[in-house]
């Protein structure tokens, strides 16, 4: 059934005025009567469409619904700048799989030049990719895209765990660092994935890391695409986590 | 360092005459003297080009090279034929990921319809998207595309596993036969997923494949895209048998 994430007051006043409105009236074609689920990200509800207009939807809840789609500890991806539209995809996949914030992140070798002006814009979509896959993957909270910014502009102090995916790891046959943290990571908890874009991350950038207490985890021998490691890292953390 | 997956009589004459020759000498633009890697799948070498001609190249062996990069087991992926192009994508991303044999399958709520016709355009042109992306992994051996077919056409008796992503053991909290099922696979075993296509897989295919021994398995309490589970399984082998 097509979900919803709305906000706190849309939930309160039970009348949506976001852009859904032309999703629900003009895409979806629903009329007064037909059954959707908003979310506000905490409380979950199976509703019944009221009016449907052109400016707003009203709505009536129906039932409480249970929801508890969310990985047992919050995983935050920062992504080297990917080119072309890759990071479309990292979006629209790695909230599929659980992440809570996906960051774009400009080191020494990223190649996408981007002008500050267009940050917002860019922004805006990713954060508009991330709501329709929480929505069509059914998370509990809408996963959201943090922001775009330099490597040594990050505070990254308030991870529980911080780890560095590193090719040179893998290449030297490290096959024991992500799986040991995975394993130790407590419900509740954070933990930060650092992922560089295609031409690698440099070594003072590693150096800087690892100064700040990442830890360089090698993902298997074959060698991963930046867009692909992303989706190693969160589809492990959800078989190590969620499957039993 | 640039991998070609050459032919074994390629191997054998130490001169490569296939499409490569244009990478080597126009994309790439090797001269004599140049080193590149070289396998047929069996043994790898590290060779210096001799002559770099319009129709051929001459190699010389310099030394032998270890490569274990291969998943521990067989694992092939059964994939309900997906709308636009994303097939590129799965074909890219599992072979990265390890996996041997990659087959498309018509279902019956495929949406795509392909032409007999065309069929084996489509065959080269995977085939190709999966020999690149061995070679940039830096996989031992080169993974396949294994062709098109209808589901009831297959016949899947070899393998010592089969296993069925099905969206309903996720919706009914099903999360252990995965996991269970990857613990008992031993070392050279072979095993083989099945995802369905978009509009999921009827009832009545659900109930033939686990007549002949299909094992349905949910991926964790979120709806995943047809194109992102064939990621998550395959990432979620390598975590379970290469990372320790």
């Amino acid at each position: 059934m097509q979900k919803y994430f709305i906000t706190e007051s849309e939930l309160i006043n039970k009348k949506i005025v976001s852009d859904d409105v032309f999703h629900i009236k003009n895409v979806m074609r629903y009329v007064p009567g037909d059954l959707v689920i908003v979310s506000d990200g905490v409380s979950e509800y199976l509703v019944t469409l009221l009016e449907v207009e052109k400016k707003y939807v009203t709505f009536s809840l129906k039932e409480a619904i249970d929801n508890q789609n969310e990985l047992p500890f919050f995983v935050d991806i920062y992504q080297g700048y990917p080119k072309g539209d890759k990071l479309d995809d990292i979006c629209k996949h790695s909230t599929e799989l659980g992440v809570r914030s996906l960051y774009a992140v400009f080191t020494k070798r990223s190649i996408v030049k981007l002008d500050k002006d267009r940050f917002d814009t860019k922004i805006e979509r990713y954060n508009k990719i991330m709501k329709e896959a929480s929505e069509q993957s059914n998370r509990k909270r809408k996963a959201t895209f943090g922001g775009i910014y330099k490597l040594r502009d990050i505070d990254f102090s308030h991870y529980d765990y911080k780890i560095l995916c590193f090719e040179e790891s893998a290449k030297n046959n490290e096959e024991t660092m992500f799986k040991s943290i995975l394993k130790k990571v407590e419900k509740g908890q954070s933990i930060c994935i650092f992922i560089g874009p295609e031409g690698g991350i440099d070594m003072t950038e590693v150096e800087y890391l690892n100064s700040i207490g990442f830890i360089n985890v090698g993902l298997g021998p074959r060698i991963l695409r930046t867009e692909t490691a992303s989706l190693y890292v969160l589809s492990a953390i959800s078989y190590e986590s969620e499957l039993k």
